[in-house]
């Protein structure tokens, strides 16, 4: 199997392009009948000793409606992220800090040397010690974990490195059903203190095998395998470092460069070396931007090619003192907002003549908003910055107001006549916003 | 994201494919466990201004089954159905009447003139309005409308315009639920002396805007914004037009020149300049053609190259006087007919020994037959005419009988021995319709 | 429809690729949150005059949760199973004996014809027998059947043939519900004397249509019909051939050469001529063999290009006295162990801290092992010999010991820190199964 790779690649590519699509499926649980949005906090905690998990309520039915599972990872520094997996893919935004990731592909070869630390007894073995590709991230950046793939991710910094990720749930490669779970492969929420929705999700899985039966797979005593299964450990999914970790990795511009723009073709690129991360701050890659109103910056399949499979987006958007987000719809997916500073009015309306939001957001605030449903914001006196998480990999906004807008691209007799108005007042609604599009510039209005 | 707009259009083709495939959501309520399909007749009607909608029972198990919710919208002359978009993608079946209809989709520019009336006084307005395309449609025109692009349609004949369509609720693309919506950009049911159902699936999303937010965006006026809103609109869905709407769209058979079979490389054709209808009634095009029994019409995705993106298909059948369709079963979908002349016997037969319905059927029924099931037509003696929705881009057919048939392409001795019959026997079997395929001439049988 | 087949095909290779992937349509039933694992052996029969079908309880939580269908056909030499079909792809696995297998595929040509045999009075009709291809099938293969084919299979050989089959009721292209039906043309379930079950699954699609109008469809005598609807036929599935039945049909080396490894591409392959089977203990196509150990061959889209539009595929295992499977979980699909030797002790955790199985498999028993749950083997002293199936067309590992692990892909400090060990501690976890891979010899531990 390994060596037909390049093979296997280059007809994933064209076969398994069905992985790049959500599939909703539609228990009862999950339907999108529901009368309210809103802006909701963690409601649970995972505390561990070199950080903590904070997760959302996956059974609200907002998140629910939309299939995900949100949490936040604070890593103190100099702590570890324990390799775990998920059934479904993640994405994940960088908030704080600094760190090293690593996520683990089968059939990848091991090339890259951890770096030798400056103190170490131990250096024999880490000079020689052979390991998959590590990645540095930092505040951000937008890092892409595929389902089924194991990862683990460190702080090497002086500051807390704060994570905030949403999983798919619903994404096609998942067989089991629209639950989170986590497999880790060291430490896991211990068995007591803790509640049973946690000790269902998070364990490890080398806790309930034999333990002779591992030693004998992995060939090692079975005192070794004992601490595998951490028994008794309180340690949680996040642990406290010793000595702190180096690795040696690729120049990050040159990786940029190597994998920026020219990856689309979805050719040459393969499995093993593709790119997991990129920066969502990135000016040059500003989608929208206006001096005026603020900017929105869009990491998709085009710019990180994993997001084909995982078929999942993101967005980073700014909006200047009361400024605002054209009422739009989104085509191709659900849309989960993280607010990351200032405050918004957010007003959501569906096709049923209800209001499903009109609230003021603040920073940590998360929020879901349906496909298809209408939304805009309206940026508070300190502006209004937010991450969005979106479960399509061809993220693709209806405005109703501005350049780019649906009805702009209406006839005015269309307007006049569904509107019982006259052709000044359709040509006002049609170009009274001049060249903005998305993000609208606070000004008086023209009455 | 504008800018590459092409480039995206490219990859989607490549990579947005499995859109073009129908993902059965089977929550308990859609399970194809009934025992009696039935052809049926709208249930429900939405009276407005301009003309009627009619609704067929979204609830009925065979609905439910296919994951369909099928419509007849008549447009009286000068009307204007007004811009709406629904989560999931929707085929129109012209049986009657002409005018013109416009699907916008997000991100394409604006470069069609409307047409200067004969006698305006705000010819100023028209002569510099730039809007998308519009386009002539026709009685027997197929035409696609994709999930979530907005779109009107204006009756500019001197008869009623009758439009019959199908939505798949299926389709991958939608991530809400199994529920049919439209979400009105003008317009919609008043919310009283009006059912609950359809004030819940047919609303203006700018009625629940604050008016002054939307004043704010649009830049404009609230008066006008409170016109969007039709707070006391009345006039429903389809709205008679002032003075007569005219468009100056490229000549027809250009458009048909340009995009008709060469289009399937799937390469040069750009998402905007995308043709979105085809004539069914097309004699060049017919698929299937018996002197004596009748025809048979196809548009796939081989003729309409969206319907890859939607994974929907018609068909156009006419079977002459006492002629039969071959008993037959549909590999990869649902089949909604809907019966435009004529009657005919129809039998489904399903797995459990089962007849699923035996009736004759008349013009303006419509039925379903599930994927898998077999089913046979005899028409009656004035023939029997029919459209056909398939949940499914690539409709593929398995005939019982006939010069294609399953059963002409077993040896002979599997049918002696299955059969318990003798070698002349099962050639009768095999042979008897002569190069006679899908539709089957009335005669003499030859016992 | 049928002159553009090539271009559809073409087309298809491109577009349809959504069809192969399952797409997992989780109704309440089908939730994997059940407790235990269990090898089991089929409880259901259906007693036929040339032979015998076995069925797994569909309704089991593990088939419930992998969405599968499994049951095992023996048929008595010079016996026929009768043409039939069923709305979802087909895995088999041939177990013993020898056979002939015929799949018709619409709108192929027949142009095979049947040998003849070597005393009849009826060759001038045999002589003229235009069908479509009959393939040779013997111990050891891998036949795949896709969603919506009709088949047969024939028994020449002079021993049972017994025959191992998974439907994946899942499969995208099922727009029905999550059931296992088969459609027969002939023979069925009788509906006395059965379960009502059985009845319901199993029945013969003309039985319930008007004898008349079959008549009239085939253009034969009512008599012949009646034969068709087999009434009174209390054969059931699988019948006695009169007179031994003889096919002619391309050599198989040919066969193997004109398919094997170049079809990869997906343009110069043929609907109607591709390859339904290949033998799974070709020694040339071991994946992955080791001297001490056993071996695991893989039959995916790769080595059976069929298997891109049914999205499954099959292992052959074999493990040698005490040897191991490395503990692993499966990344793209559920896998369904059907054991065909010695045996084993087997061990599933899932991510909620509980064993899922740990019990002694013997010959005959099958098992499912869910997405991302941990799995090991550990073959009793006279080996264990497997073949699985899996609801992917792309499968992929993720072991934990051995060369290619996860565990040996991570730096030495993730682990010293990870499990609170030393750098020599993790160097042994890491290194101590030296070139093995996923099949591990029995040995010495190392302490």
């Amino acid at each position: 199997m390994a060596s037909g790779f390049l093979l296997a690649l280059f007809l994933s590519l064209l076969f398994s392009s069905a992985m790049s699509q959500s599939s909703p499926q539609l228990s009862e649980a999950q339907q999108c009948r529901f009368q309210r949005l809103s802006a909701s906090q963690p409601s649970r905690q995972i505390q561990s000793e070199g950080g903590v998990t904070e997760l959302w309520e996956e059974s609200q039915e907002q998140f629910q409606c939309a299939g995900v599972a949100a949490m936040r990872n604070t890593l103190q520094p100099n702590s570890l992220s324990l390799p775990n997996y998920h059934p479904t893919p993640r994405l994940v935004y960088i908030e704080r800090g600094q760190g090293f990731i690593s996520v683990t592909f089968p059939g990848c070869a091991e090339t890259y040397h951890s770096q030798q630390t400056q103190k170490t007894r131990e250096s024999e073995w880490q000079r020689q010690d052979l390991h998959q590709k590590v990645h540095r991230i930092r505040r951000g950046d937008i890092v892409a974990i595929p389902a089924g793939a194991a990862h683990w991710c460190y702080n090497d910094g002086n500051e807390e490195l704060v994570a905030v990720s949403v999983n798919d749930l619903n994404h096609q490669s998942n067989q089991l059903d629209q639950k989170f779970r986590a497999f880790y492969l060291a430490g896991g929420v211990p068995k007591r203190g803790q509640q049973e929705q946690e000790r269902q999700t998070f364990q490890n899985i080398f806790r309930e095998f034999d333990s002779e039966l591992m030693a004998e797979a992995f060939n090692i005593p079975s005192e070794i395998v004992r601490k595998m299964q951490s028994e008794e450990n309180r340690r949680g999914l996040i642990v406290n470092v010793r000595e702190r970790m180096g690795f040696i990795r690729p120049d990050e511009e040159q990786e940029q460069e190597q994998w920026g723009g020219q990856s689309d073709n979805g050719i040459e690129e393969s499995y093993c070396s593709m790119k997991i991360r990129t920066n969502i701050e990135n000016r040059r890659d500003t989608d929208i931007y206006s001096r005026q109103a603020g900017k929105v910056n869009v990491v998709d399949r085009h710019k990180l090619p994993l997001l084909k499979y995982m078929d999942m987006s993101a967005e980073r958007g700014r909006l200047y003192q009361n400024a605002l987000l054209s009422p739009h719809w989104s085509m191709h997916g659900h849309t989960i907002v993280y607010v990351t500073g200032g405050d918004a009015n957010v007003q959501v309306v569906n096709n049923n003549g209800q209001t499903m939001m009109n609230d003021n957001v603040n920073k940590g605030n998360m929020f879901v908003v349906p496909q298809y449903y209408t939304v805009t914001f309206k940026a508070g006196n300190n502006g209004f910055q937010w991450v969005a998480f979106k479960t399509t990999g061809w993220p693709m906004r209806n405005p109703l107001a501005g350049y780019t807008s649906v009805i702009r691209g209406m006839p005015l007799q269309v307007l006049t006549n569904a509107y019982q108005i006259s052709p000044n007042q359709a040509q006002q609604i049609k170009m009274n916003r001049g060249g903005e599009s998305l993000v609208l510039s606070s000004g008086g209005r023209s009455d």
